[in-house]
């Protein structure tokens, strides 16, 4: 059969949430800021610079970019990060296939919690690692005793967590970390995935903080969130030098451009301005938790950029609705859920009220009618 | 033991040439000419304009990429070349993962035959897809019945051909690839890797002119070289869309960014002042293996913008002595031999006259010495 695709990937769609060109997008959980026009400006004098010496290939290990990085998530904890506790790659994607290459592959397992981020599998498939997917409990928590259980029967070389969780939006307690490292030991490493991390409510920590007491503990960020840079493909990692210094046997040489490492290093000179959106967005994400459940809905506790709420018989019927009124959300995550990623006021606004008249229910604050 | 890599993969040293800094690099085969400030100036606009939206994913299908990249390589065909037959990556590098994840895999072969390229074993590993290597003959030609022989009895799904070759210059004959894809058949995929076609002299043609009459053919090229992009990590290919379809479903979503997708843009609308850079290094590719045969060394047939010249009863004492003269060339290929890229007028006379120092020739033009 032509063409010659491993039998095992034969009819398979590749992964992506429809891209469809509506006027409220609140499907793949974009920052709805883009970055400021001094941000922009600096990016593009940045571009120029590595732009003169495009011919060179890049710095194979992006030291600059490197130090950073550190220096951004020693923000997270009071033990610091060094440049050599870092590793980036072209988005969390890379990251994470990256990972599995050097600790997955074939006779060995990766494991994580469902529901959960529906890639974890693919990166599995593409490194030839089994697949072990436990359940959360019925909050979308980790049962922890259940957890550390599977753990020991499965032996896992790879453990992905996220936190937040997505699609659920659920942080994970320090505890759990520190009780589900301990369960996997020196064999395997535990990779919590704050992808959404810098979305945390007030108080809840990040894993950063957890890197001194577990070597075995991989703690993954990105900049396509927070840093409002879906479009720049940066994903990163904090964890013992022992493993950035591992994934560089499998890593392609010069896996990150020059213009990459350029923009990236500009964007992180605009730290304060992006995270000043990031406390916008988090008071917005409460706002809409909180009309949701005063809507009637059940919303789960989220410490990312969007929520899960539900849950409708016929999910599916929203989802269209809130199209067909010009909103995309994302129909992701358990039966009956939907997922709606935080945007703008406005953008929040247009969702709401879409909800309202798809739902048949009353509009808030709308006039009372008088026939 | 800690870190837990794969078994296969300790005590390995990640890929890539010694980074030394010296006054003449040529030891990984760089464009030595940047771009110019019209172009500088041209990838600084466009990536200002795509960083304005950088908080949006990127085009996944990256379709004005695409279209670009066709029209360019239809100028090597008369037969044309449609987007939907183009794919890209983040470098040859990830073109040729991608390849080996959706063709390759267990229980499938990958073949090549050396001397060439030394990443290819790299990612039939990354893959664990069995690598087999043929030998050229002694000119670093192949022997046609000998390769038909082999990949005939080992039936691989995907056969990595560089033409030039990599670190020889060997160009392949047309005759050589239709050969060889007929031998492939439909279970596999033949990969012509034109990394550095442009570099080929007058009279060799590309194997894009072959594309219509085989569709297990592959043809990968990149803008690091030609492009003067090392930088810029784009790797590319044309084959029958069903195949980069294919390569669809390995792709890492989103794997291309915004701002890797603006600046090759803008360089391929610099196509004219680059291609003559090219000729520019290819006619001072034709002079230094002239000067070199002139000096009584071997030299293989370059079509490309390096020379593999030799031998040397101990070619690291000579490399070594280049680098103490503030020349790095590489030590690669068979035993004997040194490769050298293809610099400025003023870089190769640099080497021609630590060539001669090391070697302990006369220079040339020399004055005679009168005691």
């Amino acid at each position: 059969m032509f063409p010659p695709l491993r039998e095992e990937l034969r009819g398979l769609e590749p992964y992506g949430a429809p891209q469809l060109d509506v006027p409220v997008q609140l499907n793949v959980n974009e920052n709805p800021y883009g970055p400021s026009p001094a941000c922009v400006a600096d990016i593009a004098d940045a571009v120029a610079t590595a732009a003169t010496t495009l011919n060179r290939y890049p710095d194979r290990e992006f030291v600059a970019l490197r130090t950073a990085l550190a220096d951004y998530l020693a923000r997270d904890t009071p033990h610091g990060i060094v440049p050599e506790q870092v590793w980036a790659a072209n988005g969390s994607n890379e990251v994470m296939l990256q990972l599995l290459q050097a600790f997955g592959g074939p006779g060995r397992t990766a494991l994580s919690f469902a529901p959960t981020y529906s890639m974890y599998p693919e990166y599995a498939r593409d490194t030839m690692t089994r697949w072990v997917a436990g359940r959360r409990a019925e909050d979308f928590t980790l049962d922890l005793d259940a957890a550390r259980a599977l753990v020991e029967a499965e032996r896992p070389s790879v453990v992905l967590l996220p936190s937040p969780n997505n699609p659920t939006g659920t942080a994970l307690p320090p505890e759990a970390v520190a009780l589900l490292c301990e369960a996997v030991g020196e064999d395997g490493v535990l990779v919590v995935d704050e992808a959404y991390g810098e979305f945390r409510r007030t108080g809840t920590p990040s894993a950063l903080e957890l890197l001194p007491h577990h070597r075995n503990l991989v703690v993954s960020r990105t900049m396509s969130k927070a840093f409002a840079g879906a479009g720049l493909r940066l994903g990163y990692l904090a964890a013992d030098p022992a493993i950035c210094d591992a994934i560089r046997v499998v890593r392609l040489p010069y896996h990150l451009s020059s213009v990459t490492q350029a923009t990236a290093l500009a964007a992180l000179r605009h730290t304060e301005e992006l995270l000043g959106q990031v406390d916008r967005l988090r008071e917005e994400r409460d706002r809409t938790v909180a009309w949701l459940r005063a809507q009637g809905h059940q919303v789960a506790d989220s410490d990312a950029n969007f929520c899960l709420f539900g849950t409708f018989p016929d999910r599916h019927a929203v989802w269209q609705g809130l199209l067909d009124h010009g909103v995309l959300v994302r129909e992701v995550g358990p039966e009956g859920w939907l997922r709606v990623s935080i945007g703008t006021p406005d953008e929040m606004a247009a969702f709401r009220t879409a909800l309202t008249q798809v739902t048949g229910q009353t509009p808030p604050q709308a006039p009372k009618e008088t026939t």
